[in-house]
């Protein structure tokens, strides 16, 4: 499978110009492609326009509701309970993020859980829109049930990511990692791609360990057994109880406090369901945020600093990546493989766009 | 190296007596003890009665200071920053996990950071505290630097665990867990019993696999290089870079937004200066506590009830197996191997106390 780079621009002219078609009006149509193309230009290919078809999927089997009433549950002046009304979690994300920063701002913290919504795209562009304010950023989000509990067989958690995001210099200190090994995107990946999976990712149907993208994807979606190794694998020895149990603590600050669905019940019954969290703490409650956050640069530097592990030349700290993919992206262009160009000229085609217009080398 | 197990009530005993003799009044050593044993009840030997004489080493070296001066440094409807004085972790946890109780239950939540402090134990014991008052608990600490960042070879964050807990039938639900694949207590326990580690816990001074407890050890305590793996293993593939990522987290929460000292500086210079963090949460704020507590036992123990691996015959949800271990050593001993019984009876011997009155099979 090969790739080629296409320009930012052009796929966001695109991307706008396809949601409005999909029936969503123009801020939302921006904000759905800038969350989307965020995780192109991070590098996440899983989470972005490689999903375009399956937003459009969920819209036709009316998972996604177009105009949707998201309705405020409970508020409090440091929480809101919202339900999304089945909204695209985009909107749902940004509109409850947006709330949170505000109750950080006025008293110290925000804390805004979401129920009944829909993939939301990746959790780190949330924790972003607090740090981008000057707040410690939180975001979390269930899904469809892929991650299998230690010692089990079927997937009773979603890939659950934490997106954990602070400001630091040079780089904004950016965490977004699923609880599971890899996420359900990054099987995607290797199935386009018809690579085989590293062997102590997923788990087949009995709960032996399993190379197939196709078989596990196919398991997953129609619920035969197996799924995804939680973070630290199947057996307690290597920890993989503690992803078990950072996969749980999601489920609990978003389905659970929220009222709503958890992953065992996310995408059943012709509904989505998913649920997110999202926190916002404004740390001068704390100290002095200057100081806080030159303390936190330099502790981040003497890390990049030491020593380095027998033929490793660089060590990261988390952000650091998707930043500079960020600037190389936006420069040379997003990188898209011959399937999703396939898919994207069938929408194209669709919508009477002339995909040579938009998708430009 | 042979195990006996011992009536808890008379090591609860000799405990008390004991944290007196060190200089300790009544009631802080009542809250240590507590804070000691239940580690031991929770089948933690690493963080148990084991550690008695690492404190005595560290009231007598001046790490830790008898009648701490604990002071506020901040606070506000939410927040405390608390500096510790050099006081042992025990007492500082439980002071301002109180705190963090309190704000919890007039504000939403309260969140209690705690600079300049000691070792305080199993961190699920905070977050229990929280749990027992119908909060949702949750407990960080820092440690000195125990953990290698991914491709690096030096020891830059402690082993940094995070502990939750939260209300649920059978069982409250209580997740304690280092952010690294192991503790440095777990090292320990191996070392005395002259056991090798498994491959994939630990490197030595090059980077390299190692399965030495006594020179990981040696080479932690020297700066020698080397030192224990995140969660998630030493390479990107198996997920190693978010175990690295949560032990970060940890180190913000605690050393950096408290103003004190990241586990790269703690225990260094001759003092210990550890961190530590502490939320409460009422999730009443999210909906009805009965509801949201009942909502998650289901969940939890529908994943009980899920389909078994192949040669597996149980899934454990966090806690449990500390629970029930509980109930095991409340009624049949607590189990202490031969160097921790020897290393007992010479702080008997030097109280003049007579082991044989606490230490009871």
């Amino acid at each position: 499978m090969s790739y080629k780079s296409y320009n930012y621009e052009g796929l966001k002219k695109l991307c706008n110009i396809v949601f409005e078609k999909f029936g969503f009006n123009h801020e939302e149509s921006e904000n759905i492609t800038d969350v989307l193309l965020l995780a192109d230009l991070f590098g996440i290919e899983s989470h972005g326009i490689q999903r375009l078809v399956l937003y459009y999927k969920s819209i036709k089997s009316g998972l996604v509701k177009l105009n949707p009433k998201i309705k405020i549950v409970k508020e409090t002046p440091i929480s809101v309970v919202i339900d999304a009304g089945q909204a695209i979690g985009q909107i749902a994300g940004i509109k409850a993020m947006d709330m949170a920063i505000k109750k950080a701002k006025n008293s110290g913290i925000g804390m805004v859980v979401v129920n009944n919504s829909n993939h939301y795209g990746i959790a780190g562009y949330y924790a972003r829109m607090a740090e981008k304010e000057g707040l410690l950023g939180i975001s979390m989000t269930n899904s469809a049930a892929i991650t299998v509990p230690t010692f089990g067989k079927e997937a009773m958690m979603g890939s659950n990511p934490i997106a954990i995001s602070m400001p630091a210099k040079p780089y904004p200190f950016l965490i977004d990692m699923s609880t599971s090994v890899v996420t359900r995107g990054k099987i995607e990946v290797y199935n386009k791609r018809n690579d085989k999976l590293p062997i102590g990712w997923t788990l087949d149907s009995e709960g032996n360990d399993n190379s197939s993208a196709k078989d596990v994807l196919y398991n997953m979606s129609n619920k035969k057994g197996g799924g995804i190794v939680p973070l630290g694998g199947s057996e307690e020895i290597s920890g993989g109880h503690k992803g078990y149990g950072f996969a749980l603590t999601v489920e609990l600050f978003t389905a659970i406090l929220s009222g709503g669905l958890t992953a065992n019940y996310v995408h059943t019954n012709g509904v989505s369901g998913t649920c997110h969290s999202f926190i916002a703490l404004d740390y001068g409650i704390f100290g002095d945020k200057k100081a806080i956050e030159s303390n936190f640069s330099e502790y981040l530097n003497e890390i990049r600093k030491s020593e380095k592990a027998k033929g490793k030349q660089r060590i990261y700290i988390h952000g650091e990546k998707e930043m500079e993919a960020y600037e190389d992206k936006i420069k040379n262009g997003i990188p898209m493989n011959d399937n999703t160009l396939k898919e994207i000229d069938e929408i194209c085609k669709y919508f009477d766009l002339k995909m040579d217009d938009y998708i430009i080398q």
